[in-house]
This record gives C-alpha cells, sequence and structure tokens, in this order.
C-alpha cells in the first residue's frame, strides 16, 4: 500500500456491485437475517429459496403420496447425475462425467483407490503423496489406504509447491491435494502440478472443496484425473449434502469401484447378484442415494446451471481483490496481515488474515453479525461466496472489523471462547 | 385349511384391531391417500406426521438462520448417535452401540472389512460366506471385497440353511447373511447361526433390512457380531436415510475403519492430520453426515422410541399371521400358494405369495389401491408395516386380491407391464 494510491471507498464497492454480472443471483436465495454478513461460504453456502417448496414437495407430494413408486414417478433415481450434469460447466467437466454422491470422505477413498487400482500393476510405485498439513480428512484417507494396504502403499507428505518437484519422482502412483489450503487458501497451479506428475506417470486427485462454486475450475482442460468437490460449501448444496465425483474420461471404465453395490450395477434394478460396474462414474454409487438431500441440493444446482463461467471468474476476481485491499488499506494500520498469497491467482475461495486478537477477533466480529472463522493457529478466514455478497458488504464487514481493532473490543472476556 | 375351521372374517379382523397395543401409532404418521393400502413397508415406510415441520426448521431456522453455527446451536453432529440410541432397543442393541449412518451397503462394507481385520492374523481365514441368492448389494459387497483383496479372501456361497453346517469350516472369517430373504422373507435361526459359526471360530455380520422395524431383533442376546439395519423401510426414516450399524461391544475398538475420515476421529473438530479413531461404532462415521436427512429420520426414531418390544412383537405375529391365513383362505381357491415360510418364527417383514398371474396381479393390485411389489421369478411382497397397517387392511387388501384372481382382470393388457 502506497500513500500515493488512491484508497478504494464504500463508492467504489457500490460501483463495483453496480458492474456484477451475479448480482440478480442473489434473489435466488433466501436472505441473511437482517445485518448479518455471511462470510463462511467456505464452510456453510446459503440456503437457495426453493428448497423449502421442494423439500415439501419431496416429502408429501413424491414420498408420502407415491411411496416407492416416487423412485421412478418423480425420477429420483436419477438425481446424482442430473445435479452433476448442473454443476460441471463450473469444473470444466462434461456433464456425463460428473455425479453426485456420498460425502467428501467417502469420494476422495473411492478415487483413490480407483486410481491406485491403474497403477497397481507396476509394482516399484507405491507411493501416495500429500499435503503434511492438509484438511484432516485428506490425510486420513491416504492414511486409511496405507493402513490397509498390507505394505503396498507408503505417504509422502508436502509442505507446499516448494516440494513437489522432489516428491514427485517415479516411485509415485498418486498424488492428492487441496486445491485451495482451508486454512490459507493457498491455490496450487493445477496445470502445473498435473504436468509434472504427469511426467512421472502418477495420477492427481484434486480437492476442490474450498474453489468449487468460489471460481471456475478447468478440470478437463488443466488435464486433472480425478476430483472431488464439497457440494454443502461455496455451492449452497444443503449441510452434509452429496459430494461431486470427476473422472478424466480415459480413466472411466478401467477398474471396479472400492464399494460396489446395487444402484451402481450395469443393469441397475435388475437385481443381478453377480456386479458389473455401470459405465463412467456411475459406478461409484454403492447403496441407495440421500433422496431429499439430493432434492434440496438440486435446487441449488438449478440456480449455479444458469450461472456462466466468466461471470463466476470476474466476482471471485473483483471480491477476493477487494477484500484483500480493504483488508490491507484499512485495518493493515490496526495489524492485520494476509496469512493468504497475496497474488489473486494463488488464493481459493476465501481471503486468510492475522491480527492481533486472534480468535477473539472473530467472536467479536460475530457479535456485530459478520461471520467469519478462525482456524488455528492464526488464521481469521472470511469466505466469499460469490452469488450472495457484494462488494458494499466486503466494506461493512471490513469497517466493523476496523472498529474491533481499533478500540480493542476483542479483550471482551465474552470474546474469549472461539467457537468452531 | 380345513372346510371344518371356522374361517377368519374381517369382524375377527376388527376384534384383533381392538387389542392392537400399537393401534394409537398409526396417528404420528400422515395418512395413506384415502383407500389406499399400502404394503410395501419393506421397500419405502410412511412419512412421519412431524417430519415436514421438522424438515422446515431445520432448513430455515438452522440452516438459514446460523449456518455453520447450526452444527453446534441445533446438535446436528451428534443426531448419528441420538437416532441409534432411539432406535436400539428395536435391535436389541445398548444405546451406545447403534449408529446411524452412511446407506446400508455402505456399512455392509464397512463392518464386513472391520470383521476381515479382526481375523487377518489367521491366514488360513480365508473364506467370506454369502447367500448365493442374497440381496443384490450384500452379493456386491463380498464381490468387491474379494476382487480387492489380491487374493487374500474367497467368496463360499450357501443357497440356504441346510447348506450352512457344510459351508461352516475353519476357513471361514465372516459370515453375511440376510436376516430375512428380499424374496421369499425366509428368516434365519440368528442364535443358532451365530452359535455354529462361532464354534468354527467365524463371525457373523446381519443384513437387518428385512426385520428391523418389522419385528424385534436380539443382537447381543442372540449373539450376534455385526449388524446393519436399513433406515428406510420398516423404519420410515425417509429415502436414502442413513443406515443403522451396530458393533458387539466386544468387538469395538480392535481396529481401524475401512474409511477413516475427520468425524470419525477420537479428537473430532481438533482438526489433527494423524488419524485416531473414535470410539465405539462412530468411527464408522467417515465424512459429513447428511443434516437434512438425518433431522427427518430422527422424527421417526422419536417415533419409534415409544414402541415395546412386547407390542411390536405381538403386532408382527398377528399382522403376518392373519396376512398368511386370509392369503390361503381366501385366496386358496383361486391358486394362490405361500413363498414364505409357513411358520410364523421363519418369516422376516413381509409375506411373499405366488398366483396366477404374478407380475400384472400386483398392477390390478395396485389399480385397486393395495400396493404390494413383485420380484422375479413369482413372488407378490406383501410387506406388513406394523405402526400403520390394521387387521381390518388385511382384510381388505385380500378381499381385492380375491377380486382380481376371481374375475381375472389381471389379463387386461394395461397390467402387463410391471413396475418395479
Amino acid at each position: 500500500m502506497s500513500m500515493n494510491t488512491k484508497m478504494l471507498t464504500r463508492a467504489d464497492c457500490a460501483a463495483l456491485d453496480a458492474q456484477d454480472p451475479l448480482a440478480a443471483m442473489r434473489e435466488r436465495f433466501e436472505p441473511a437475517p437482517h445485518g448479518t454478513i455471511f462470510l463462511d461460504g467456505n464452510s456453510m453456502g446459503a440456503l437457495p429459496r426453493g428448497a423449502p417448496e421442494r423439500a415439501m414437495r419431496m416429502l408429501r407430494d413424491e414420498w408420502s403420496a407415491h411411496r416407492r413408486h416416487a423412485w421412478t414417478v418423480a425420477d429420483w433415481l436419477d438425481a446424482p447425475q442430473r445435479i452433476g450434469a448442473a454443476l460441471s460447466h463450473l469444473l470444466g467437466a462434461r456433464p456425463e462425467d460428473v455425479i453426485a454422491v456420498d460425502n467428501t470422505t467417502a469420494v476422495l477413498h473411492k478415487l483413490l483407490a480407483y486410481g491406485l487400482q491403474l497403477q497397481a500393476a507396476d509394482a516399484k510405485r507405491r507411493v501416495i503423496v500429500v499435503e503434511r498439513e492438509g484438511f484432516p480428512s485428506d490425510c486420513h484417507v491416504v492414511q486409511g489406504i496405507v493402513h490397509h494396504g498390507q505394505g503396498r502403499w507408503e505417504m509422502r507428505e508436502v509442505d507446499g509447491p516448494q516440494d513437489l518437484p522432489a516428491a514427485l519422482r517415479d516411485d509415485v502412483a498418486m498424488v492428492l491435494l487441496s486445491h485451495a489450503d482451508y486454512r490459507t487458501s493457498m491455490r496450487w497451479d493445477m496445470a502445473g502440478v498435473n504436468e509434472q506428475a504427469h511426467a512421472v506417470g502418477a495420477y492427481v486427485l484434486w480437492d476442490l472443496s474450498h474453489t468449487a462454486g468460489a471460481l471456475p475450475v478447468s478440470l478437463q482442460g488443466d488435464g486433472a484425473d480425478f476430483a472431488v468437490g464439497c457440494g454443502y460449501k461455496y455451492l449452497s448444496g444443503g449441510p452434509g449434502c452429496a459430494a461431486l465425483a470427476w473422472i478424466r474420461p480415459e480413466l472411466q471404465d478401467k477398474a471396479w469401484p472400492a464399494l460396489p453395490g446395487w444402484l451402481g450395477h450395469a443393469e441397475r434394478l435388475d437385481f443381478r447378484c453377480t456386479y458389473a460396474p455401470a459405465p463412467g462414474p456411475l459406478s461409484l454409487i454403492g447403496g441407495t442415494m440421500p433422496v431429499l438431500q439430493n432434492a434440496v441440493m438440486e435446487t441449488a444446482a438449478q440456480i449455479w446451471r444458469d450461472v456462466q463461467r466468466e461471470d463466476l471468474a470476474w466476482k471471485h476476481r473483483s471480491l477476493s481483490t477487494t477484500m484483500a485491499t480493504l483488508l490491507l488499506e484499512q485495518c493493515g494500520p490496526h495489524g492485520v496481515e494476509l496469512v493468504s498469497p497475496a497474488a489473486y491467482e494463488q488464493r481459493g475461495g476465501h481471503v486468510a488474515f492475522r491480527c492481533p486478537g486472534g480468535g477473539p477477533v472473530c467472536e467479536a466480529l460475530l457479535a456485530e453479525g459478520v461471520v467469519g472463522s478462525f482456524r488455528h493457529p492464526d488464521g481469521i478466514r472470511f469466505g466469499l461466496a460469490p452469488l450472495t455478497l457484494s462488494h458494499v458488504e466486503m466494506w461493512d464487514a471490513v469497517a466493523r472489523l476496523k472498529g474491533i481493532l481499533a478500540e480493542e473490543r476483542w479483550r471482551d472476556p465474552r470474546f474469549a471462547e472461539v467457537s468452531i
């Protein structure tokens, strides 16, 4: 920040809102309680306006009225594909290559196990590369596969992009990375990593939890092999809804799923005892899918179907840049430093910063209607949901932060206990 | 049937209804559309009356109002244990030993994999015993574990109880059986099988899909090792809701779960990268649970919490005996034969029969408001949901069946296509 540069004003934010190609999308979600600015889209998206009515219809007009016949009458069975198709453009994938199934952890396991099978014939490929301080479930999934693999697989941890070249040797079978880090928002260069991994014959599995729905992803264009997207964060599919699963077309139909089941059978509902995998990502479906949860998730998917990739890119860049700028300009003098990378291109869906007070500042913000989240050791995260937030709200949130820091209101003992 | 025996009348059925200790439970579910008799509780239970209001509250007052803070404010995280505890008495299990998680197929996989780990030290135990014509997903789960086991495990199929003694040798690691068959309703002698299996050192995993919620099960008393219950059939938890998972207390905490994840960590929400399993069945939880689906399932669990085991036993015996008797007395002369065992003690939650016309009879019944289901090769199944059905409805359903058979109305071409 230079004193010669004109600082961003609230009027500048309003001017950006006037250009926002996604401004109208806000009306398709239930409004936040008056005065509240939810900056935790990295944790939980907003409720689609159509969701309650859709849930009622599913409960009363479908389940209660038709019971089991609703599987066909209401087309419940194909919701995983419909949802996947409606969201596929956000991931840079073909509609038929994405399905909504299970949860992020289960899909990470299934795709990692699938990729390892493709590598299993080569006995020297024993290594799964993963981030040492990655999201816990990502680590647990790898540890689980190593634990159960009877010595076949081992884990190699990296601390960041600087470690990757040395870790990528010809003994690597799979690489599992969070596209953006859940604490810092540091975003990997997806195309670059895929290229490096492929050069040594490894496959890459991407956890898109902190990018899917926040910014456009280019799975196919960037040469990814496998990906999982969390449905309930930026994508607003509802707490605990299905995750998105994607397999690169050339890698489909080459192995059995880790957990075969009747609804992932090639001849679904023919009740055959001998398993044969359904084509494409469908075989990732094992047992019965959560119908009510999918009905609500589909109301979110229908909103996203109307979102253009270029508009999402504009909004992400604009919100992320605005937030980073305001944090430094308005609160830098009060000790705020960015934890997230300074370069916009290296950030995922949230902006993280540190400041004096840390966790209690986050609680003080909550008391003033700004909902961020704190992660140890020192990051407050502001998740920037692109369909429900405005630039003026960035200003207003940072203004409240500035007041809390300037007057040290976070020192109030009631802010000492930091919520999850 | 002897002509000397007084045949059961509609008035007899009404008299049984007057004695029904569970009669009042019917009011706690949404009523069926006028005139419809749903006999497919083996496929999909009724909608609990409180479910729509609970779903609305979850969507508007919890998710929309509190977003991520609802995890703690609304206690979403512990729903799997609360639901398991509320249903545990139906299974003959301690409250803390049952949780609601994933779906039946995924839990079958997890529990089978868990049991196999406990046996893995003994290299000669290589066999998983399963029913040759079991429910497809049960077969697929075993086939999946054999397929991925790199030769460690093999499958041994049995056709029924008569085959089991010969199949149970000291090379058996696990036995997976459907407590009641999905077509015939044939119910295994759980205590007897457990005893036989334990005598050769094998563990038994029970799929309770066609008994849980239909009749009381005695997992602990009968010496079972592992069990899975489907939540959306008799238990009315809603289409695609979580399954119930149970592990015998002495076998808990002895191995890692097949799919470790952050919400099954011993120090949940501490965000530790090094996995350590949560105690008891909790480690079966991997990723984020389906919150809306659980909220609705919990409304069903709250109803079941008020159901006594002895009342459920009475109702099952009474409905099952009444249905079998009426089918033979009223429709035997029109060619109806029981597919289900003649002895009540050998039947699960439904009664299956065959008759001239087969599948088209099932469609003709549907047109007259009686919802059964057909399964190849020749069984029509009447699932007897104990909380929502009366004995008079048994009479009325069989009376409609009698008319369809007597007048051969099933020959109408519009009944030729048989629904799932």
